[in-house]
């Protein structure tokens, strides 16, 4: 086993939240396996949201005209930045895996965390205009979505009110994660944890345990792999035609995102596909 | 002309970007055509992007188990949320247009605009558990997603690298602005204006200027209405099934989210349909 730490990016306010026990489930489970496990817990650290100049210490290199992602580039190479960045450099560094675990605030991750990947996934750290999906700088690297909904799966279906889930997840796990290069393993929905019953929630966080004991041996999700695309400036990053005539004759698309107007592949941001390794 | 005021919630740190620019374009151009106009500019104003226990005055209901929306809820109802919060409530109350003007960051909005979604469309103000998307406490305003992209349009189609945009626009769209009952107009994409000449930059805000002078008069964008679905708990909030009988026969889904296990909807959240009021 080459893996060895890992990383739990916490944000929920209450130590009694269902939220808390994810937490606490996955550290004791993961610490009795023998990893090491950190814990960045954002609402206690009072984790800064907002990506500002203030994360860059000294002489900015275009005062006159502040841009956020070349500022940092240039800070992360010239170790610049602010001192809670590369705190959390320094964890993200050693993690073989990082679990976000959080509650979906209106169809995403709260501001905390949106914020620690503004700030966190630096260029340069995480990736670079020539290193990103595939070749993202995280690709040895898994991370994992785990969080609470407040609706019931019913209402996230492609028939729910809410719309498919899929959908949601699709700019967070492709746009966010994958784009770093992170293998990006299924993720953990608990389904309305406030509307269960005690048991019915102790059943949930026994299932979460029971997946934290293979959840480094699991297939990650599926994605296009870069190749697919023709990443020339004229082609415009698009699919190649070849690939595109290969998928014409397929019931779905390639992913969620990658649809190619035909119907979305289904479950493909929440399942894994079959395990060919076995 | 019933329509009034427009609140633009706007989110980059320098004047001389081409965000500031947009937001300049509109400002002008609505306030040109009579409206009174508000800015909330958020970096200026170091707006909080997280949501916290600060966000409420004096006692909280349950501080054993701290649940932001059940304690703002309730802040809400006894006028106890903190001043930030309360000065963007009049604004919001005051507007019958919200343009959100931001860079897209790893495909969403920044942080701080998350955060201001988090905090200002408060439960009780914004929606209630009764009153959500037809039915949300938002549904006689309009709202619009206005954003510059780093990569080309190319990249965000169905077979770009990127993805479909209409995807990654869903959860906020419908998942934010629908969810809290706005008329959601149209987004406004400026693609790549960092890679643009000069002339193109230009030629994209006067487009914008144009799109501005008929704004609130266009059609939003297609949503599915609450009434297709049955909202018992038993149902759980899926389509009725006479709806989705409807649907078997047609080529596309509902809407990106509610897509039936059809090919998406061609540009569902970024094309408004054909205007059949006039």
């Amino acid at each position: 086993m080459a893996l060895k730490t890992v990383l739990i990016i916490y944000a929920h306010h209450s130590p009694s939240s269902f939220n808390a026990a994810a937490k606490d489930v996955a550290m004791q489970t993961l610490t009795a396996q023998g990893f090491k496990v950190i814990v960045s817990d954002l609402y206690a650290m009072n984790f800064r949201s907002s990506a500002t100049a203030a994360d860059i210490k000294s002489k900015l290199k275009n005062p006159e005209h502040f841009l956020y992602a070349e500022e940092t580039f240039t800070a992360y190479k010239e170790d610049r930045l602010s001192d809670d960045i590369k705190e959390e450099h320094l964890k993200v560094a050693q993690a073989d895996l990082i679990i976000f675990q959080f509650p979906l605030y209106w169809f995403s991750y709260p501001a905390i965390v949106k914020g620690w990947m503004e700030r966190v996934l630096t260029r340069g750290f995480a990736y670079t205009l020539q290193n990103t999906y595939d070749n993202g700088l995280c690709k040895d690297k898994k991370a994992v979505l785990s969080f609470t909904t407040g609706a019931p799966e019913t209402k996230f279906q492609p028939d729910g009110i809410n719309g498919d889930v899929n959908v949601l997840l699709w700019p967070l796990q492709n746009g966010v994660l994958h784009f770093c290069g992170f293998q990006v393993l299924a993720p953990q929905i608990f389904w309305g944890p406030a509307h269960a019953s005690p048991s019915e929630r102790k059943a949930m966080l026994e299932a979460w345990q029971a997946r934290l004991n293979g959840l480094l041996e699991e297939q990650p999700l599926s994605f296009a792999s870069s190749k697919l695309f023709d990443l020339s400036v004229q082609a415009g990053a698009r699919l190649r035609p070849e690939v595109k005539e290969t998928y014409a004759s397929q019931p779905y698309g390639l992913t969620t995102g990658q649809h190619l107007g035909k119907p979305l592949p289904p479950n493909n941001q929440t399942k894994s596909p079959p395990n060919d390794k076995h």
